[in-house]
């Protein structure tokens, strides 16, 4: 076992927030003196099954944790999802059926076991003691807190002084999640920089309720492709997990060079001492920053598909853009899936061609690529697939991408 | 049956709010017409058994209805009762056990059963809807009401404020109590002025859950005897419901003229047009106020104690204070209770004789009178027990009120 300072360490690496480091510490030595793994938890809220590596950020800090021979704790949020938001002004929380749960919790569990050792992992629903709970035991569990701190939870504070409604129900749910900590007595429990006060009630409830409290950890969020915005679905600007490996390496390399640095730092497992090298390779010219993308794409798609897929993903991609010559940015046309589509009318619709008639002209005259291959029969009619993602070319200079969505 | 529009003249007088006039008078139609009976709720709170003459007020609105052959439903809040303040800063809402909560209430029944007819009266517990909810109906519940209109709460608002705690499952007992209304099908409830609140939230939640939505009537917080703060036992300013004929006797004839009238009004039967005429009465001089506070005690003790017993506390009362000459002020002497308190320190010590020696003398000059009596033997001990209340007097002038408590 690793020794507790070179623990503490390494655990330090990337984490925003952590309380506090002097317990977590202490809990460290001691785990280490019993040969008693801490149990750190993560929650899960299984109305939202799909993860991006924004996920991935708060998992590869488990994972270090139990790479250091600690209990990794999953817990799965079926009691509130069960429930939804009973209001139904919240669309993104849907009751969901016992079943939806443990279906979401199942593509889930794939997605995460790609980073973490499921042999070695606890998967907890919290149903198991919520549905348990009188009416008097939630009361009591409400009684543990006061309105005015509920009101400091940030996204309240800015609701209830913006006079948009919080319903009472809401204030329940950080409570439950805190007292998931009771129930699993977790020694650390990790999340988002946006969980931070969630996470600082478990630690409160622990005390009321008489156990040892947790060590709270945050990570940063991730921005997504733009740099800007954070990575989620619907900003779409995220690579998911589960993106074919040619989405996640044609993604990485859209990416600044600055953001590709702090998706290094954030999402792989390189050393502070590997990154600062890198960065003065980039410096210094040595290395150029596409090469770096396309390591950083190589690394994603070796972990969620396999070194081969990241293998045959560089080359198709060389193989359409790089050794073409197709430039990196380029107009996109987007359309929806469709059966039979004749390809003179989509270089027209893409503004490739500005008639049908001109583009039958080009691809008779052998000028038409699509998918990198020449366009031989002007007649022909192309089957678009959701999700498909290609490049037409028209003459040497015109490009579009081919977005189906 | 009375008419409903006769009803509702009757029911109106003397409330202060009434949720409302419009929707009462269909209901009171609808009742008359199909012949059922409205189902009125009076929620009690079994923390607080001992129901004083400001619970009353509301209690004679209730035999109001009752008389008019409608439904009289009482809620035994024993579900709240049971959990009392869970984080123990509220020492006025303790705890109560099952065994506790049915004793209370059953003390509680004595004591309303002086107004009401029992056999026509329907008594119900929280618990037996509330025992049975899931953690799942709980958020439900919760998620009906906003936070902010919570706030809305004249005690939540001050309290806020003045940053003063609010734990979060004070904000349950409102929404348990509407839920109550739910449960019960009340299609009007009663309470006092500062139950608005918590009575419109029963309206809204009947709402919620699709039933019809009760009416809500208010009846004015009783001033005590001070005739300025509201009747409380914290403010030792109220005549108890348990209290003796004499106590009530003693009490009613303190209140001032003002405050007569007040009473006349929110606690006996006396219609519009008969107190159009004692005020008038009193004006002219034809009715002297101490007349009318002596028919008024009448009134309390009769209604709790009995006819006989009212005839005997005036009796009493005439003996001791108006055929003797008593003044109406005189000061107090209050002493702990004590089994032999010789007679000579006790007059010494309220001040009517200078000395032991003085008071001697008095004893054996034949000038001291104990409860209207001459006291013969200045060696005589007396007993004081708890609750005695006497005057001694001294000569033709010097008097003092002996309060043993």
């Amino acid at each position: 076992m690793t020794n507790p300072q070179e623990q503490l360490r390494q655990l330090k690496k990337g984490v925003e927030d952590l309380i506090s480091e002097k317990e977590l510490l202490s809990r460290l030595e001691k785990s280490h003196k019993e040969n008693k793994p801490l149990r750190v938890k993560l929650g899960f809220d299984p109305s939202r099954p799909d993860i991006h590596l924004g996920h991935t950020v708060v998992l590869n800090k488990l994972k270090q944790f139990q790479d250091f021979g600690h209990q990794v704790v999953f817990l799965i949020g079926d009691f509130t999802a069960q429930i939804g938001d009973p209001t139904g002004k919240n669309e993104t929380r849907p009751a969901l059926t016992r079943a939806e749960v443990s279906e979401n919790a199942k593509t889930y569990a794939q997605q995460v076991f790609k980073i973490l050792d499921e042999s070695k992992t606890e998967i907890r629903y919290n149903s198991e003691w919520m549905d348990k709970m009188t009416p008097q035991d939630i009361v009591h569990l409400t009684s543990q807190y006061t309105v005015a701190r509920m009101l400091e939870r940030d996204d309240f504070k800015k609701r209830y002084a913006a006079q948009q409604s919080i319903c009472v129900h809401e204030f329940l749910y950080p409570l439950v999640q805190g007292y998931d900590s009771v129930a699993l007595d977790a020694d650390v429990e990790l999340g988002g920089t946006d969980q931070r006060f969630n996470l600082l009630v478990g630690r409160d409830l622990q005390k009321s309720y008489g156990k040892k409290q947790q060590c709270v950890m945050t990570l940063p969020l991730l921005e997504g492709l733009d740099g800007v915005k954070k990575m989620s679905k619907s900003y779409d600007n995220y690579i998911g997990v589960d993106d074919t490996p040619r989405e996640m390496f044609g993604k990485t390399m859209k990416v600044s060079d600055e953001l590709m640095i702090r998706y290094y730092e954030l999402l792989t497992d390189k050393s502070v001492e590997d990154l600062q090298k890198m960065k003065s390779d980039l410096a210094s010219g040595v290395l150029h920053p596409r090469q770096a993308k396309v390591r950083l794409a190589q690394f994603f798609i070796t972990r969620f598909h396999g070194e081969k897929q990241a293998k045959e993903a560089e080359e198709e991609f060389n193989r359409i853009f790089v050794d073409k010559g197709v430039p990196d940015d380029m107009p996109e046309f987007e359309c929806p899936p469709v059966d039979e589509y004749w390809v003179c009318k989509l270089l027209t619709d893409a503004g490739l061609t500005a008639s049908n008639s001109e583009a039958r002209r080009m691809v008779q005259s052998n000028a038409v690529e699509i998918r990198g291959e020449k366009v031989k029969d002007p007649m022909i009619k192309l089957k678009l697939k959701l999700g498909d993602e290609f490049v037409a070319k028209v003459g040497k200079k015109k490009f579009a991408k081919i977005k189906v969505k």
